[in-house]
This record gives C-alpha cells, structure tokens and sequence, in this order.
C-alpha cells in the first residue's frame, strides 16, 4: 500500500480512539479555534489558492470550474461562519435510544457513537475540504480526505489550518488529515484500505462512484447522482405546477436534485405543457420531447424529439425530458424503470394518487407539490450534510452529523447469565 | 451472470415491488399458512431431509453436523411455532419518524421501507431457510436463499413448503426464492449481482464472509465472527465471576457470542484464576496461558503456554485464552488490538471503570457484569435475528426485523419552490 495512505491511515486510527471519547464542549472549542485559524490564515490560504487558479488557467480550466476553484476574503468569511455554525448543531455522539429493561433485569440500551475514520473522495471545489472535516470532527469520525488535483494548494492549506486549530485546541492534529500524493492510484488503494479507513463516502459524479463500487472492499456510501423525476398530475393546481418545475429544473440545474424528466398526465397533457414551455422558455431550456409531447410542443423552439438515452441521463444542464403518460400507473412504472432513487415528486391536488406516489415510490425523497431542490441537508433541518445517500443501507438522503455515526449496544448487568 | 440466478434476480425484483406496499394484516395471513403448510407437508420434508442426511452420512460428515443437518417431526414443529412467534412481532414497515415541520410550511418524515431483495448465503441448517424467510417476509423483504450443499433437498422442500404458503395467501411465490445450484462460483455471482439483489447477508464462518467483503460489489453485512473478551478487573464480585465466565465460555462455546479470551487484573488473578479454573474443569475446558497466568495455573491439569496466534483466535471449541494484565488500560489496549468489534465484557464493582469499559470498547455489544452469550436477538428484546453484524454501517449487533429496513424522506407540500 502507499506509503503516505499507510501512515495517514495508522495515524488516523490511533486519533479515532482519542476522538471517540471527546465531550462536546471539547469539541465546539476546536470548532472555534478552527474558524479563528481559517481567518488568521487568510493571506496563506488565498496565495495557495492563487497557485491552483493559475494553474488551472494554464491547464485551460473553464472560467465556471476556475470560479468554483477560486476563494476569497469574503469565501474565506462565510467558510469560516458555516465552522461557527456546526458548533450550534446538537452532537450526536453518546445518544442513548431504544433503552429497555429485560425481564432479567438487564438494562440495555443502543449508544451512538462514531463510524471511526470516514475516507473522502471528491473533486475540485475546496470549500469542501472545511465542510468534511468540521461534520466529522464534530461526529468525533476522523476524516482521511482525497480532494481533487486542480485544487490540491489550497486543499493543503486549509487542511494545514484545520489542523493548527486542532493543535490549539489541545487535540491531535491527526484527526482531520489530507493525503497530497495526486497519484489516481491512491484511490484504489483508498476503497480497499480495510482496518484504516471504515467507511468511503465518494463526492463526485456518476465515474467515481462506480469505481468505488467496484472496487471498494470497504463499505461505501453511494450518491449523488440523481435521475429526478416530477409527475403532473390530473388533478394538479396549474398555479403550483409552474413554480415548481421552474425551480426544479433552473434554480440549479448542475446539482444531483435538479429535475431530469418531467411526466404529465395526458388529460392535462396540452394545458400542462404550453404552459411549462412558456414559462421555462426565458431560461434557454431545451425540451427533449417523446412524440406525443412534442406533437403539442411541435412549435416551441426549444423542443426536440427525445434521443435514445434521455430518460435514463442526469442532465446536469438546462435540459428536460418530458413524456406524456395515460396514468399514475404508467408515472410509476417509468420512475421504477428509468430512477435513480434520487428524488421524485408528485404535483396532484387528489388525496389518493398522492398517498400511491409516496408509497409505491421508494427512492431516498418522495415529494407531493413540492421542488425536487427540498432534497438537502439543510432544507430537511440537519444542518449540512456531507453527501446525498441513494443506497438502501445505512442512511438514505441527505446525510448530517447521525448519519455519520453508529451505535453499540450497551448491557449493564448485577451477574446475569443466560439460561 | 448465471442464468437461474439472473431469473430468479429479476422476478424477485418484481416482487419486492408488490410486497412493498403490502399491509401487515396480509403479511400475518401468509405468515400463518406457511406455519400450516410446513406441518402439512411435513412427510415430504422429512424424506427430503433424509435424503440429506443418507448423502452427509456416505460424504463422513460427522454426527454433530448430521445432528445440525436433521429435521424431525419434533423440529418442524418448533420452527412452524417459530414462525407463529414472527406474527407477533411488531412490523416496522411503514412507521414514521423524526417527522418535522419545516419553517416554510413543508411537513417532512422519514418513512421506514423494506430494503428490497436481500440475498443470503448459508452454511448447513436448514432451519435457517426458514428463519430468513419468514423474517424477511415480516419486512417487506424479498429473500434470494442460497444454502449449504449438504443440506440442498431439505432446503428445496422447506422453500417449495413457503412458496406454497405465499400462494395459499395470495401472495407471489417469488416472494421467497431458494438458489438450486449449489456451483460454488454463483456465490461470488450472487455479491456481485447490483441491480438484482440489494443487500448481502452472509451466515457462515470467517472464509465466507472474507470472501464477500473480498468480492461484493452488493453492499454486505458482516459478522459473525467474534473474538469475545471478558475482563475481571481488579474489584470484581468473585461471585459474579465464576458464573459468568462458566455461562460464556461453555454454554455454547460453538457459537459467536461465546468467550474467547479471559483477561484478569494482577492483584487479583491467583484467586480469580485458581477459582475459575476449577470451575472450568468439570468441562474440560483447555487453558492457553500468558506466562503470568501460567505460573499461577502451573499445576492445572488442563493449563497450557498460550501459542503465538492464541489472542487472535475465535476457538468455537472449549478452549480459553488467559492474561494477567495490570490495568484497566491495558485490558482496554489488548481488547483494542485483538478484539473484532463483536462482544466484550467486564466484570466489577468499580462504577468508574465500568464507565470508562462502555465508553472506550466500540464493541457491538459491550456489557457490565453479564455474559457475553446475551448478545442474541432474542435476548436483546428483538424476537428474532438475521445476523449479528459487527460492522460499522447501518446496524450493529443483532439484526431483527427493524434492521432489515430502511427509510425514504416524505416531503409534502403545498406548492413550496427552494428560495
């Protein structure tokens, strides 16, 4: 294994044992001193920063990438006020729920307590770096992260800032660590660290997920990548139906909750339709149109006929699939078929076809009149989320400060034996 | 892929999609027609059965496993009243929780779901093909079974027998699905079939679940397998002592949960070893010891130098590893280093270091003063178990029915945009 990987991950575990048993207080103080040190090291931080624009520059980076690469003072600022923010989230750690008392007179109870170290694989932007390692500080999960190469001098610097706060605040700086060998070869290596690394949260698109799977022996949380889907009802009130397509598909439409297909009802199919278009027509959409949608947008200039892999692509653009069906039925079946257990929604004033679609639908956010855009951490009250789970085990969703934890089963017995 | 097991992937694909949405009533009703059906077609299941058991006993299988292997007219009764207790069983399918009300007006909830197909791998007894069966049925779960070799025509009348009950009750067959190849290489199919099976169970010893974590591209559960730890520290009741050790090395020292390694602290380890050494005898239990413990168990007929691999070995067998250590640290250090996450104890009086034992062991289970063998589902309150996991993601220790679930976001709306 790779030399830096092996000493990072040793160290990294012998930090989780010391992490394990933090209160909280001790905890939110290294918080602070994590926020004071990202604004007493701004100077450092934005000349690394610098070194990755030019690079990037030179490497021919797109201005979009290279402003998703840039920080500033006032980036720096608000990096620095989401640090303070975690500090108000309640710490999940030392929970104890389902507590019962055994005929016996055993007590016993689950406890919350920390994965250990949790293995970070992400891309370009280095904001993220504050994000992943204040959300596993405060779970008391030592983060081991592997960001992207474009981003690796300021990555470096935020990470050397973390861990200055982390050595003032008395804690070992250990527990939040970057690897900097850009070598791709790590990664793989990374996925099958088992005994260093207990759990791999990949952040990045649909490639580096399933290369994770793949490969992975450790266990994975998988995400991110989203096929949304909104069915328009019959029965929709037409007064919701343009504001939340709009802001389902346009609010942001390069994220993993952006909506991809849009289903309408072919009752109200023309209605429906005309109106969509006109409205998301001012954002340059294009309409990727099976044929009875586009024999009613066959006049839009936006509208095209659908091509082969439409329904089955996360766009990530200003881009919308649309299919007029017969039914909620056939709604169902094309989001069994086509979803990515992402985030879909309904739009229907009717009381049953709303309880079908929340129940016969099973992907991570199930949606009645409302923007696929709500699947986040912070709209849902966690506070900010590390990832967006689609896989069934462990957390689905947005994943926050919980989601990062486990639990032990702790017995307190006066001499019990079993019988 | 293999073809039967790619045709069975997707009927059972197909299932998990009707018994989804199915109420617990439904579910109850099925469950009781399997409990008849397996008393009914009990003289089909023996002959299968002793077919079995006429191979095993031509292939030298020992009595023991042949025992294992045997169903009789008694044991089928015990498992059709199993099934009968899984009716009573509180179905989590369908309850909500952490519902909030967000500041915009949107309600949100999480929404316990079945995982959808979950696949197990099996070694011999056939009443475990009942037992995931029927668990899995009580969680909306569809089971994809593949059991041992030995016992391939008992499991095919035990599966035919609840396949029978889910049609007697309106219910797909395909519900429960039992693999008839016993090829070997359709277990690492089987790990790697993502698309057709969502979660893989596998119940077996350390080779097994090595070779999941080795080659799952599914997300896996692993366990049991368990290094058991007893620590007796320096004030424990001599009282307690003994039984507790007896209860956990001998009760049922073939199982996971059983003790393997007997730490002791130094000022009170010749009372403490001499007292259970002798208690141990009557069961013949082998001493490996520490050369500390060693000296003080010299004249012990069944004492012995403990061998290199000793503290890292899960016996299965009435075998104990014994050490004298001189703190609480440094049992802490030795479960640390030599323990699998499954079952550690300590026996004392000390509430400080009974505190410190539950919060510094990460343990799925750790206990004060109680025998290791209680970690079981069905002495934890839960019924009934799958697995033990031993792993950090989504559940740890015993898994009942509310372990073979997950969750999806209800979000419902009157209209709401992400502003």
């Amino acid at each position: 294994m790779n030399n830096e990987l092996t000493i990072k991950g040793q160290a990294a575990k012998k930090a989780a044992r010391v992490l394990a048993t933090l209160d909280t207080t001790t905890k939110n103080k290294a918080l602070a001193t994590i926020a004071d040190a990202i604004i007493e090291r701004q100077a450092v931080i934005l000349t690394a920063n610098q070194q990755d624009i030019e690079a990037g520059r030179a490497n021919g980076l797109s201005e979009a990438i290279l402003d998703r690469l840039l920080l500033t003072e006032a980036r720096l600022q608000a990096i620095a006020k989401d640090v303070r923010e975690v500090i108000g989230l309640p710490d999940p750690v030392g929970e104890e729920f389902e507590s019962r008392r055994m005929p016996n007179g055993l007590r016993i109870s689950k406890r919350r307590i920390p994965i250990g170290v949790i293995g970070v694989i992400y891309e370009s932007r280095p904001n993220v770096t504050i994000d992943i390692a204040v959300l596993c500080l405060k779970s008391s999960n030592v983060a081991i992260m592997r960001g992207g190469k474009e981003a690796i001098h300021s990555n470096k610097a935020l990470a050397e800032t973390v861990q200055a706060g982390l050595q003032t605040a008395g804690l070992p700086a250990e527990c939040v660590q970057l690897i900097e060998s850009t070598d791709r070869a790590l990664i793989k290596e990374m996925v099958r660290a088992n005994g260093l690394i207990d759990m791999i949260i990949p952040r990045g698109g649909a490639a580096l997920h399933h290369f994770a799977i793949e490969n992975a022996t450790v266990p994975v949380i998988t995400g991110g990548m989203g096929i949304c889907h909104l069915y328009v009802d019959q029965t929709a009130d037409p007064a919701k139906v343009w504001p939340i397509v709009v802001n389902s598909k346009v609010q942001r439409p390069s994220v993993c909750n952006a909506l991809d297909t849009l289903l309408v009802h072919q009752a109200v199919a023309s209605q429906i339709l005309l109106g969509v278009a006109e409205a998301l027509a001012q954002y340059k959409v294009e309409l990727r149109c099976e044929p009875r949608a586009l024999a009613i947008l066959a006049h839009h200039p936006l509208a095209k006929a659908t091509e082969s892999q439409d329904f089955d692509t996360e766009f990530m653009a200003l881009i919308l699939a649309i299919k007029v069906v017969d039914s909620l039925d056939e709604a169902l079946d094309h989001i069994y078929t086509h979803g990515s257990s992402h985030t879909d929604a309904i739009i229907t004033e009717d009381y049953s076809a709303a309880q079908r679609f929340v129940s016969e639908v099973n992907s991570a956010a199930v949606m009645v009149n409302a923007s696929t855009r709500f699947n986040d951490g912070g709209q849902f009250g966690l506070g900010a989320e590390v990832a967006i789970s689609t896989q069934p085990l462990h957390a689905r969703g947005p994943m926050g400060l919980k989601e990062l934890t486990t639990y032990k089963w702790v017995v307190l017995g006066n001499g019990q034996v079993r019988g």
